[in-house]
């Protein structure tokens, strides 16, 4: 997928915002730095422990804008319906989105709808674009040896819980998805520190392909911790028993950042009052070695390289 | 639909710019206008005389912030693929977008992929959404009788070809789709009036709806001449042959204006020598009887009612 992008849409579309590949374009008109972004949300079921796709939809244009340094200010709404969906659950989504809308503070404000024959969707996709107004610019290429990486609470819960929920595995479990609008706990961090060099949110591919991303090709590495990687119990079992690794589970209430060593300690004070960064978390730092890669204390006093994810990840999770 | 998008949307997502159900929102970001608009494309095929869903993506997208006097800057593009789909079919498409938003003088400056399995989708969605900068606000409070409605050419050519494309009705014809980006036609007109008072791309619905909605629930009402109405003779006998009314067939290259008297001829002119425009027309006029309704003087002489839609409009043509 990742190949399938580069080359169809960087090659063909050619221009500078979109080769970035970041989560949102960077756009200026007058004097102003906007962040506009787009998702299609395919999740399946469409209803999940903590959350459902409208949640989902909404809370994933709100964080891909909020990690560009932007306020998020106004949403889109495009439904795909699958004929003979029951009106009631698409009310309770657009229900759902309407409230994740408001506690984000920002409005859906035009919108369209497409029908499609029984057989030809799956009950309903929605796609949310968005624009946001950039507050602070935020460039990765401050990055150096010394900076530190953190989270704002545990991985892996938004893909276990939506993979558990189809039932197909038969396992009980009391995962729950993270998903949910960063904008304001990301907007309190920005209050007390201009030294954040690079936000995240690690959605598909997950935390261990989000820190690969900031290492690859460059002139220095990453060495995570992993006794400091914030994992809940219920997570790390269900990985035990399918045989997954949370590292590479998506989440979608998460937010890695990259920021100055002097100012990790504000920045994790503030994010601990925050009820979405409770368990916030410093779990590694930028080394000069090994360059280009990401590597982990294990538990065992070993160290282990945490590489791109081959293959296939989890589909249909968001 | 349009009672669906009401009910859930506009109920919902309670907010000005959603309320006025235009084609695009309209935000104000410091002193600047922008239009922000969304559609997901799901036409059944693909690919179709004069366009496939690429070309219709971008220029539906573009035209929807066309016609609310804004600038095209940017585009978005988020595709739901079917797995299956031949990877050089989604090249082609994505060339064709390119080629689009190109001859738009716009941007695709972010994206997105989703797949799903083999019928959970059907071939491609494409969903794109728009910023533009508005140059020119129009609006059709200023309306009133003495006005006229024009139109850049004939009209049901897009719905027709898709139709025809699926050829389940065995029906050959010479029908090309309309499909065009229509920012330059625009734009040219904008140039010579400051006078006009609507615009829209009758799509959905067709010029039938289009109109309806000019006159639903407002002190006047419209007059057509149906002989003025542009209006080729394939697409006139396919719909002769399947008993559908022009009227109410899907455009996706065409502009409805309503102008002041006094600035109509230049419009015309303008058109008349834009190569998407070269069969502009005055249809009819803004009357102060009927009230609320379409009325169209027949080729016969007679005088008829162009009712609001109801039941299904043609399916998966945009």
């Amino acid at each position: 997928m990742h190949s399938l992008i580069k080359t169809l849409f960087v090659e063909k579309f050619n221009n500078p915002p979109l080769s970035k590949l970041t989560d949102s374009a960077v756009l200026k008109i007058d004097d102003r730095l906007l962040a506009f972004t787009t998702d299609t949300y395919v999740v399946k079921p469409l209803f999940f422990p903590g959350g459902d796709i409208g949640k989902l939809a909404v809370s994933g244009t709100v964080n891909d804008l909020s990690v560009m340094g932007a306020e998020p200010i106004c949403i889109s709404c495009g439904l795909v319906i699958e004929e003979g969906l029951d009106y009631r659950i698409l009310e309770r989504i657009i229900d759902s989105m309407e409230r994740t809308a408001e506690s984000a503070k920002v409005k859906v404000v035009t919108g369209d709808t497409k029908v499609v024959e029984k057989g030809k969707g799956d009950g309903l996709f929605i796609n949310t674009s968005g624009i946001g107004i950039i507050r602070k610019s935020i460039s990765m290429d401050d990055i150096k040896p010394g900076d530190k990486i953190i989270i704002n609470g545990p991985v892996g819960e938004h893909g276990i819980a939506v993979l558990l929920a189809r039932g197909e595995l038969g396992l009980e479990s009391e995962v729950k998805s993270d998903c949910a609008p960063l904008n304001g706990l990301i907007s309190e961090v920005l209050k007390v520190t201009d030294n954040i060099k690079f936000m995240r949110d690690p959605t598909r591919g997950g935390l261990g392909t989000v820190l690969n991303e900031i290492v690859e090709g460059k002139g220095f590495g990453i060495m995570l911790e992993e006794d400091r990687i914030p994992l809940s119990n219920p997570v790390k079992g269900a990985c035990e028993l399918l045989g997954l690794d949370p590292l590479y589970i998506a989440n979608e209430g998460k937010v890695v950042i990259v920021a100055t060593p002097e100012d990790v300690q504000k920045i994790l004070e503030v994010m601990r009052h925050h009820p979405l960064g409770k368990d916030a978390e410093i779990i590694g730092e930028i080394v000069s070695e090994p360059k280009g890669k990401v590597g982990m204390k294990t538990k065992s006093k070993g160290t282990r390289i945490v590489d791109m994810l081959v293959g296939e990840q989890l589909p249909r999770i968001c």
